[in-house]
């Protein structure tokens, strides 16, 4: 029998539990631990293409709630998959769209057949299912499928979250059949912030079998220490030899922390969003260009950064066309948050194989 | 005597009138004719100053009023001037504000001695004269300045439109006054519809003696033949050996017509405005972008065109993009269209090296 999960191989382990590993997808190989920029609506907003390959990206992820909604799924199966539709010719992890779904609030309704809900673009009311979600990442061309899950909303109490846990675990299931040989699927672990819902999550879903498995609902306004604590005791359960993808994480020190627990991916709108607010990340802690400290500071963004916003524009220029409006400060904002990003998880992967993490992560913090 | 004149040759001169040459800047050398993208606020906006000179761009403009007013042109010098603050090496030509003053109307107000208004961005009061014109653009680090005149309104009487060309003539002569040794100051014609003051005008500009020769007051609102009529009676009165600019024309077709006329040098925010407006060229007329039959259409925006855009991406990505506002619509529109005016020059100057440049016209218009 075909043993159908992805390649995966961790490739180096450091004494704190920290590991680089690759995987391997349809459109081509990922190191771990990696930072998946997030393409929303079909872009990683403002880039191209060849500028996020530049930068070192090798993997996106895309928002399958958006796509869905704008342009629409069998659009863009028509148009030849959303590979080619947005010209990103490396893998593509699409997120189940639940986190957004869920995000709607009153606009939403769940039921143990799916969820429906309405349009935040025009009100259309849509229902969506396990299966549909999975047939429609599969219409994206997705490299790696998430199954629809329930965020469960933080705080919630032990009873509720209990049932939407199950509901998670059941719809799980019911993606897992319907997953295709050569389809490569994730399962989420849900269980709100209660230590033994968390166990009984990761150990249902671990019993079904696939090919990654992902935390999901933290970051949700819980503690710093209640998500970490969250995150060790999902990852207790995981095996070794499957990715472990902690969804929607986050800051640069968060990153840090969970590579720390044995955490391989990561997703943020961070980066991005706070680019195109003016916050900028560097070496000696967060920038905000708009301050007018920086009206005449001929110095880049960041001294210690190679980056091509560091390297040909100054604060001063940056601050012009954030407070102008323009475009092209976007642009040069997302390029450096980005690169901040990409040569934080390249850092971190040196240290993991020189078995020097531990050291890494104090002076990180 | 040093001849302190900016070095411009002809190379070919067509049958038609129209005519290929080269001028030289402190920043670079410049094949004519020439479309100069409009970099208004310190940047062609979307564009990165790499992704114009890939597209064969070799020459912008930038607007003296905008950077005067935001973030200021000491600033800007101190920052070792426009061409570092924005990370443009090529030659940069300045307007003189002039066109941006008299399109506030009722804010500004006329004297002998300059021209007085108020910032469209903050209401503050401002004073200019053409001295101060011409010592903002040097604090820039223009190569090529033009001096303060009035873009006299239209429609205007022919008393008007006399002294207000009587007063740009005053203001150019004074410009060229605190002009210093190395500088390059074009001449500004004036005389809005009337044929024998476009005369008086170039005949009077001509004999101050400048570095090359602009017609401005056009394409303010008069039909195309007037237009083409104005310019005929302008280029007329210019020395065959100094380049011609016409201030801010045009449309392809203009720009086509008025080489044959014998003109060198155009700038226009026509390609990048109508661009983020989602109008762009193609070799068979515009198409607008937002239009419900691109809605799935796999075609590139031009099949005959090899820009960046049309050679990654369908017509429905396009769509997509700019119909969710993505900013990477806008860069991809600025590049098609940036790429269509680039290219059209090159194929123009071809046809006049050819000498088919009338039928190059016919075949175009």
């Amino acid at each position: 029998m075909e043993v159908d999960t992805m390649d995966f191989r961790v490739l180096h382990t450091d004494p704190t539990g920290a590991r680089v590993g690759r995987f391997l997808t349809p459109h081509g190989e990922v190191t771990t631990p990696v930072f998946m920029p997030v393409g929303t609506g079909g872009t990683v907003k403002t880039m191209t293409p060849e500028e996020l390959t530049s930068m070192g990206v090798e993997i996106i992820l895309a928002n399958t709630y958006h796509l869905y909604l704008r342009p629409g799924d069998s659009l863009i199966q028509r148009l030849g998959g959303l590979h080619r539709f947005m010209n990103w010719h490396g893998p593509i992890l699409t997120d189940s769209g639940g986190f957004q779904v869920f995000s709607l609030g009153r606009l939403r309704k769940i039921e143990e057949d799916g969820v429906s809900f309405s349009s935040h673009i025009d009100g259309t009311r849509y229902f969506l299912t396990p299966e549909k979600v999975i047939e429609v990442q599969r219409a994206l061309g997705s490299d790696i499928m998430m199954p629809l899950d329930e965020c469960t909303p933080h705080p919630s109490d032990r009873p509720y979250t209990h049932r939407s846990m199950e509901l998670t675990h059941r719809w799980a299931e019911r993606s897992k059949r319907v997953k295709r040989p050569g389809e490569i699927l994730f399962g989420i672990i849900q269980g709100g912030m209660y230590r033994d819902l968390r166990r009984r999550s990761v150990e249902t879903i671990v019993e079904m079998g696939f090919d990654g498995y992902a935390i999901g609902g933290l970051s949700v306004g819980e503690e710093k220490g209640l998500m970490y604590e969250m995150v060790g005791v999902s990852v207790e359960g995981m095996p070794e030899d499957r990715p472990r993808y902690l969804m929607g994480v986050g800051t640069p020190e968060d990153i840090v922390m969970c590579v720390g627990m044995g955490i391989d991916m990561f997703d943020c709108v961070l980066p991005t969003r706070n680019a195109r607010n003016g916050t900028l990340f560097t070496s000696s802690g967060k920038l905000v260009i708009k301050n007018a400290q920086y009206v005449d500071d001929p110095r880049p963004v960041d001294e210690a950064c190679d980056c091509y916003t560091c390297r040909h524009y100054s604060r001063a220029y940056l601050r012009h066309l954030f407070v102008s409006g323009e475009v092209l400060g976007l642009r040069l904002n997302t390029i450096h948050n980005l690169h901040y990003y990409t040569a934080l998880m390249r850092a971190i992967q040196e240290a993991i194989k020189e078995g020097r993490f531990d050291e890494f992560r104090r002076r990180f913090l």
